[in-house]
């Protein structure tokens, strides 16, 4: 039983803002984003860290993270999007997608844009975007 | 002609650290580390962006980062091992590769861990580290 927050999410006992679903990964925003559009990508089956993930799934997960930069691209005014793989906050690998723009200074002291009306909007343009693929 | 400072990495007219290379990818360390055995992973061939590389490169490309990081944890004191795209510095897609430990609290200002000759010994391991797996 992965009871992590992740797991919570993943079977829909706590809500989420959720922007990609099939059955083998879930993004969803983060909630407490480091810049507007600041996403989390998960593969529903637990594994603690990215590098205990099978290849195949290294592959597909990439592959869809890769497409959800060019969704968050294409729906929101940034300049590229950052991908970072940490993981020592929750004990399931989760890929962060971050818009960011050359001059945001992101990496200075953590500014938090969580706002939910905003962030519903931005995961809408985001759902949007992957349909135009 | 890519003239990054990488391209000319790859064409070895300027010295790196190299601790991974086949025809594909060259992996070398970072000159300017955020912690020790810090390490870049490029292709070859030269995207701007890494949503940009195809995705049978964006396959490969993390698998194989998935390997430097096995190796990266096997070789060196760390926690766990943080993987970054970022990509304003250089126009040439590259992954960034950091161990961590749960406290080094890296995300505070950036401290610079390079010397080159303890850098040199961190490479040596990792490359062991690698031919283990």
């Amino acid at each position: 039983m992965n009871d992590t927050i992740f797991g919570k999410i993943i079977r829909k006992e706590i809500p989420a803002t959720i922007v990609y679903e099939d059955e083998q990964f879930l993004a969803f925003m983060d909630i407490n984003p480091v810049a507007k559009g600041h996403m989390l990508l998960i593969p529903k089956e637990q594994y603690a860290w990215i590098h205990e993930v099978p290849d195949s799934v290294i592959s597909a997960i990439f592959i869809k993270s890769k497409e959800l930069m060019i969704a968050l691209k294409k729906s929101l005014d940034c300049d590229f999007v950052e991908l970072r793989v940490v993981g020592e906050e929750v004990p399931h690998a989760h890929i962060h997608l971050v818009p960011r723009t050359l001059a945001d200074g992101i990496h200075g002291p953590h500014v938090s844009y969580a706002n939910a009306e905003e962030m519903n909007e931005i995961a809408q343009k985001i759902i949007l975007a992957q349909q135009e693929q």
